[in-house]
């Protein structure tokens, strides 16, 4: 195993669990992605035009989630900030609202609940919200959990069931003895694997209610403003994240333009945050794909090599579905079919980058090219 | 002498070089608010209605600026980063220009160098201005110095002449043994000597040109964007300091109010900060005063005590006239002249806070109280 971030953990845990002499590489645990992440669980906001298996296996994993959570929990010892009160989505203009409504008929066209809220009701959930705010809807099955206690629980865990952190990097697969190796490491995995993995920087704030008051909002909130996209995430202690930057950039600094960028937005939302503590500023790095679907299963040219990574913006809500698939590949080598859309395979058939290939016209179903799109309404939802 | 802050350490060094033996008491030097300004020697741009006669002992203490940090650099060996490009005062909105304007024509009616600059010799200057920015002048002699360099140089350059440093904490004045005792200990002088020092809360920023460049701008800005009044100031190791709320607070939090809007009026008036990194978000407490003038000299019920204190924004530009003056009174026990209006006694004999004195009217002169004001426009720029 490569990588202790939260995928890799969870793969150690699992098949740990299951008996394998389990070893997990990795000089810095946590360090990646997770240690930025917000920790939206959010499969039905996060189900994009064009997207729809990546929308599948979102909507698969947020399922596991529950009882993955009580398990991990149960496992650890550690509570995750697991919290089940749903997502509301807003915008602030009229012009925000209309954009977000033709995602929100996209969402409802495949079925999945996001429910339209008239301003008072949007009020009466969130009294505050900015009164400015035009409208907005609520997903309520989009729940949320804290990364970075995610991580520590799932090292407890996987430690627990008799898996081996190992500090020593890991420069070339031939650095590893395995009879399975499995990179999952994050942006690491393009240099150890050479598939499509690039960074997408995502830079995110934390803030802090005064006075080590609870947040003044229960709902992760989700807004246009003025043509930014931000969400807002409160936690039980008094934190709030707002995020993120989507940038097609590999350093890590945080700029002026980009915080100033996620307040303004943050704040024209929910004024109130204007008066909370600005506690950290930090830049991540997320593993991105030319689908932006993760990538998982053994590479073409190693079966004994199974990637587990390019999880993008949904290494959290992935978690456990990966977990579980990549369990059950290394345990009984037969790969579940909901794997299949996933295979590192894809890329290669349709090129280096196949959202670029000649001719294909951009927009709804461009990102699906190279497998075929067999999801359904019913398969979305069920 | 308790306090190691410019102040304090200033006076040491003076007092150290005259052959005195000198103690200086504190536990943090240079952690006060000096390592949080941004070192503008500004007595020009900061001569404010109602305030002449500190912009007299502001004026008179920047003219000794320039042989005050040719001999701490000779004594020190440390560069103080001092510039002298001069500061440019901008107006982005017509409002802001008018508002700015009239501070201006005060500033020219007490005879100081403001001149006015067309748009086009504003650009000339610094191109990379917003071409939003209404108007502006040139303040030629308000010059800038880098406190983070000038408080280790003056550490040095105290402790080269004998002054020895300890770490002791002064809870109380009892605790000093000594034939004089110098308070310059900020807004910790208020518990020590009961004068009506009070804190006053200053957030800034730092960002810095990406990629180790020098920024984009030379001189230092200062300007009213959409009414908020906002100064940057360039380093040559590519460092921007960005600034300063004036919030009647004691704590050192930092709000994502503030920054959002520090961020919002530094980028309207200079675009290309939004490509900055963002390095630093930090808040200090200034020592402020009930007329935001220092408090030098002996206190009325302990001769042996001499407060140097109560600098507000001002602390860095005051360094040198006050640690000559001060360092004056304790070799020769008489009190120069220039000390006179801003002696300790003057808020005894006004009552606690002479600037809400009954009776009096707001605006210009009223924080003059208690004082008679002598100074000419000669006396002033001469």
């Amino acid at each position: 195993m490569v990588g202790a971030g939260p995928i890799g953990l969870a793969i150690a845990w699992r098949c740990a669990a299951r008996g394998l002499r389990v070893v997990v590489h990795d000089p810095a645990p946590g360090s990646g992605a997770s240690a930025v992440a917000a920790g939206m669980l959010s499969p039905v906001a996060e189900a994009y035009f064009g997207e729809r298996q990546l929308t599948g296996l979102l909507l698969a994993s947020a399922a596991r989630w529950p009882a993955f959570a009580d398990e991990l929990t149960e496992a650890s010892g550690v509570e995750l900030g697991y919290r089940t009160e749903g997502t509301l989505l807003v915008g602030l203009t009229a012009d925000d609202l209309a954009e977000a409504r033709r995602l929100w008929a996209y969402q409802q066209g495949l079925g999945l609940p996001v429910t339209p809220l008239r301003p008072t009701e949007l009020r009466d959930r969130e009294p505050a919200l900015a009164p400015r705010v035009r409208g907005g809807a609520l997903a309520s099955t989009d729940h949320q959990v804290d990364p970075r206690l995610l991580v520590p629980a799932l090292r407890t865990a996987a430690q627990r069931a008799g898996a081996v952190l190992a500090p020593q990097a890991v420069r070339s697969l031939s650095d590893v003895d395995a009879r399975v190796t499995v990179v999952a490491a994050g942006c690491g995995a393009a240099a150890l694997t050479g598939l499509p993995v690039r960074p997408v920087k995502g830079q995110i704030l934390r803030l802090r209610a005064p006075g080590g008051a609870a947040p003044g909002f229960r709902h992760v909130i989700r807004g246009y403003a003025d043509g930014e996209q931000v969400y807002l995430v409160p936690r039980a202690d008094g934190e709030v994240v707002l995020g993120a930057t989507v940038e097609e950039r590999s350093d890590t600094t945080v700029t002026a333009g980009a915080v100033l960028r996620l307040l303004r937005a943050g704040v024209d939302l929910l004024p109130e945050l204007a008066e909370y503590d600005l506690v950290e500023t930090v830049a991540g790095l997320r593993p991105g794909t030319p689908d932006n679907a993760p990538i998982l299963g053994p590479l073409p040219a190693r079966p004994d090599v199974l990637a587990a990574t390019g999880h993008h913006r949904h290494g959290i809500v992935l978690t456990p579905i990966t977990a579980d698939l990549i369990a059950d590949l290394v345990t009984t080598g037969v790969a579940d079919p909901l794997l299949t859309p996933f295979h590192p395979g894809r890329f290669a058939a349709a090129g280096p980058d196949p959202t670029n290939a000649a001719g294909r016209l951009a927009g709804p179903g461009a990102a699906d090219v190279g497998a075929p799109d067999r999801t359904t309404e019913e398969d979305l939802w069920s």
